[in-house]
């Protein structure tokens, strides 16, 4: 790609960022829209319906970037929650590593690329000259100047990590925070136990209430029995609101499939510990114990309480994946055909005349690739969290982070790897099976996309962003419910941030921003006006956009955490290849170490971090459960508690079982 | 190799554990061997003493193996300990594997292989019939006869997963029984903590009080500071025996160095589980815990109590290793320049002419090559338990873990890799740099050893073996005490049998084995052989020789299931390789299933099994506990719970502290 295609990309997404962000200032003004660009806050009451229609709403103004700037965090923390706090720590952390990257690449590496004269490049047309002019093919084989970029690489591994080291610190320290500063919530006393072993002649309440009631004696509270009631939600729910009781009896006896697991709550959350992280029973594959999720948050449909048959669905999701993985190599291919020309020119000699028109082939090479893998891109997230959620998650938090971490190493192969090796060796997955060979061949393909991966940014990244201030579907979806309904419905659902979605995006470009990092810096204001936007954007949409469903509890930080140590020992890996190639094979040895001591660092991280973010240290847990003692509502607590995990359908009823026998959907000791 | 290379060599060693075994039987009858031959039963005072001599004390007699058969698994138990019964499950384990795989092997798959012409060997001949003739290298290219190797690593396979997970499931339970079964002991009331957070102006003794009295206030019992004594006992071990008071004082103002690490005790087994499994302060890497050893299991001089300097010891000690394995290819390297005489000769022209009689090359090829090996192998074991405890392991025990782990895996590494691979590739380590090669070079190398293993086996395996028996190092310093102090001494340690050195010893038999099944299987019987002759020789140490020092709980029966995966997975990619040269494509695609089953397997019995033999579950802990409260004697157990872990050199003395306080040692709650 030359100067001026790119050039041509930024000016097209700029425009349409300019052209999104206008229509969003002026339309958000718009009463009909409300419930569109601020439906949370029309759900907590907080929005102030504007007048009919004046001519001042047609202006376009700038207020809510001021509205999004101004929160602190601790404000944020009480609007938005955990959550959203660390997804914005994503957008700070990003911004502050590539402002340490944009300085040191912009001002130091791209100059030294740029008076290289490996290339051999004519000099003077600037407009023509090829993107790879400002990478480090350009600087001369065995120059002296790579030591620049051998330092570099130290220097910035340095600040990624002590970044890294600090935010962990201070999320770990913020969980905690939060943990303590929480009011008694059920799901702090509760546990999920599956594959529950059910003696013949009694039932699986019976069984939970003498195996808890034997090994727990001064801690347990209550249980209720998991039914498979999924079905039943579907066919009744809108009869519900005027049933009659002989219909709840009829109900009940379909609602009969008791599965064998069952909430148990606990009178301390370090009962409950207790519990969940000591083995119970003799048999390990029994007695399975995990955190309950938040009551609102248990999602039923796939929900397996056999251990064998999790591992089994686990093992197919895992196959699924790979299948998933090998399909999209299809618009890959594509994407990859258009960013060469010439192949394409080949393939269908009927359309070298159009091809040959300037801004054709610079809208072909610039903007179309990247359009097209971000599309086939959107459909991945739904479809990993169909796959997550087959696994048997019990809750939606989980089976959000478990989509996050799918959708991605799926961004990851199938937009990095696969572009980077097709451009070169397509299909090669056999790369990784000569692992001594993974340096050099990275180091030749991975510069190649250079220029790829910069329009990527621009046109993917700035794009997603800008639609997702502009929300278009939504915004449609509410017009053509104004035009055709013709009322402005009261009812409406306030979305939750899709975190499996937007996470790995925002990872992804950090990824593309650490490995270019030394190898062509051109990439890194690109990405910092991203993390810029982003910054800016993300806030509005949670302030006025978004409420959360569910609290994680900042489970998505180690994510974060991971794949950034993984971007890190990439780029010392591609560093490694580099230096072999520009014939300096003392930088590529004395860059060993970096990887070497890099994942030494993440190993201590693990260990210092990691177990905060997976349960409660007995010391909060003790610290909470004095103070509830002298909570005065803490009797009534304990009665909302016991029917908290009781199932919406179900309750206000007690079922006859198919036995005949009177058994009670909720069994309190 | 040559058939009667072999017989030379199994005659040889044949010749000479008849030798050991007559000397045995008449050795442990004369007078003065006691102490060396039933050191144990002198220890529990059930051996009588014989007259001063007699003739027919002169006379070989069976009669010990008579006796080392009769005791029942049951009386075995009472007698020796969990761990030596689980140590011999390890050989009844080996023996019904071998028996199974020798009926195959020698029955069905050794006539194939003789009737194959791959070889084109004069079958006349026999004496000097390469043993090759009896490996599948003679089968013929594409041979129909193959399918049955296949069947036959199907078969195998199937019966030594269902041994596995029979033995894994029967030691389990028996594990759970003996904790049902075991009295009350300190270790299963008390923890360790390490790495303790001391606030400036506090004293770990008082950090540790107020620690758990606040997060543990129920269940805490008492504690006692850990102090790093080890060198004091060196100094006043002698002197204490007459000490005086102020030498006292003297020693305890040397003592003073306190270690931030504490060994705490709980009123109930719950109690102490709930603090070793909940993470206990907010800081992972501070208050660490782990299981308390029994007290006098208790190693004191490498401990460390800091989370990072422990780690970085890992590093290091795993570093060492990996130099240990180079330093180990030099003995490698010459054993295999014994077994290719010809190189021998042209790098030692003046051999030529003994070598050339055939009595010497096949001594030399038979006999010395594995001896050299075994003589080098028996520096590793102690070597490794100084690596394990520089680890800073607490307990001897989890040491002769470590070390037994490691034992095994430079067992497997220098003795058959580096074996196989220097017949072809040495030093060809980037063997494993190119997975997909693997099958293709293990399948070209390993049948090329199978001489060499079947002499190793004979030669190492039952020579180790009737030394076992024959204790001649024991024997002889016995003698020279005899000789040179006059007087027979009644001052003598009662042994601990070596699990470190002893059951990599037999878990590398069984990769042998089970990789040579069908490659070459003239190897089953000398391995049945060594399996039946250890069977009894080592029932007959336990019961007499050596006294269990600390139980670990069948603790290395794990390692025992991971090896043997791993043999059968190697078994099954040179499987894939060998029908790959054999020109069966099918055969080789069709094994592939084999070792993702078994693989599969292993992690159901990872998830089955593991769990038990890492600690003790909720169930059971409860159940003893309420045993607890019906015995009489459990008053008098918690006073000597409070002393149990009372280093003895500092017991019975109050000492002063070097800031001139009193700090009494041992602080009960």
């Amino acid at each position: 790609m030359i100067l001026s295609a790119l050039l041509t990309s930024v000016g097209i997404n700029l425009a349409l960022c300019f052209l999104f962000f206008t229509l969003y200032s002026i339309l958000r003004k718009q009463p009909g829209n409300i419930n569109v660009y601020a439906p949370r806050l029309v759900a907590e009451g907080k929005a102030q319906q504007r007048g009919r229609f004046n001519l001042e709403s047609l202006l376009p103004t700038a207020s809510w970037v001021k509205k999004a700037w101004q929160p602190s965090e601790d404000e944020l923390l009480s609007i938005v929650g955990f959550d959203a706090v660390v997804f914005m720590r994503i957008l700070t952390f990003s911004l502050k590593v590539f402002s340490v990257a944009g300085v040191l690449g912009v001002f130091i590496l791209l100059p030294i690329n740029f008076v290289g004269t490996q290339l051999n490049e004519d000099s003077s047309d600037l407009p023509n000259k090829s993107l790879d002019s400002f990478s480090i093919s350009n600087v001369n084989d065995g120059s002296n100047r790579l030591w620049i970029h051998f330092c570099a690489a130290y220097v910035f591994t340095g600040v990624v990590c002590y970044l890294l080291y600090y935010e962990y610190n201070y999320i770990s320290s913020k969980r905690i925070a939060c943990f303590y500063s929480s009011r008694p919530q059920p799901h702090q006393f509760t546990i999920l136990v599956r594959a529950i072993p059910i003696p013949s002649g009694s039932t699986c309440s019976e069984t939970v209430e003498s195996f808890f009631k034997e090994n727990h004696p001064s801690t347990y509270l209550s249980h209720s029995v998991v039914r498979r009631t999924s079905k039943l939600q579907d066919h009744y729910e809108k009869k519900l609101e005027d049933v009659e009781h002989n219909v709840r009896l009829e109900q009940s006896s379909l609602a009969g499939k008791e599965v064998s697991a069952a909430f148990v709550s606990f009178k301390s959350r370090l009962g409950a510990a207790v519990a969940l992280h000591i083995q119970q029973g003799i048999n390990p594959t029994e007695w399975i114990t995990e955190r309950a999720p938040e009551p609102h948050d248990v999602h039923w449909p796939f929900f397996s309480s056999s251990y064998l048959k999790r591992w089994i669905c686990t093992l197919m999701v895992f196959a699924a994946c790979a299948a998933l993985t090998i399909l999209f190599l299809i618009p890959v291919v594509i994407v990859q055909s258009l960013t060469n020309l010439d192949q394409l020119e080949t393939w269908f000699p009927f359309l070298e005349g159009i091809l040959s028109l300037t801004v054709v082939s610079q809208v072909i090479t610039g903007y179309l690739p990247s359009l097209i893998l971000s599309t086939f891109l959107s459909f991945v997230p739904p479809i990993m969290i169909i796959f997550s959620s087959m696994q048997g998650y019990i809750s939606h938090s989980r089976i959000e982070k478990s989509a996050c971490i799918k959708v991605l190493w799926f961004t990851i192969w199938n937009i990095f790897f696969a572009n980077v090796l097709s451009g070169t060796v397509l299909y090669q997955v056999s790369v990784f099976l000569e692992p001594q060979k993974i340096p050099s061949v990275l180091a030749e393909a991975v510069p190649a996309q250079a220029s790829f991966f910069i329009a990527y940014v621009v046109t993917s990244g700035w794009t997603s962003l800008s639609s997702e201030l502009f929300r278009s579907i939504p915004l449609l979806c509410n017009f053509f419910k104004r035009v055709f309904s013709g009322k402005n419905d009261d009812e409406f659902e306030v979305p939750s941030i899709p975190y499996h979605s937007q996470i790995p995006k925002i990872i992804f470009f950090g990824l593309l921003g650490i490995t270019y990092f030394f190898l062509s810096p051109l990439i890194l204001p690109f990405l910092l006006v991203y993390y810029c936007m982003g910054y800016i954007i993300y806030r509005n949409q949670l302030l006025n956009v978004y409420a959360p469903k569910y609290e994680a509890g900042g489970r998505f930080w180690p994510i974060v955490h991971d794949s950034t140590i993984f971007s890190l020992v990439l780029m010392h890996i591609i560093a490694i290849g580099i230096f072999g190639l520009k014939k300096l094979p003392l930088a590529s040895s004395l860059i060993i170490p970096l990887p070497i001591l890099t994942l030494l660092f993440h190993e201590y991280c693990q260990k210092r971090f990691l177990p905060i973010f997976q349960a409660y240290p007995n010391e909060c847990l003790v610290k909470k459960d004095k103070e509830d003692l002298n909570d005065p509502t803490i009797t009534e607590f304990y009665e909302n508690l016991v029917t908290a995990y009781r199932d919406p359908v179900l309750s206000m009823q007690y079922p006859v079982s198919t036995d005949g026998r009177n058994t009670p959907l909720l069994h309190t000791a």
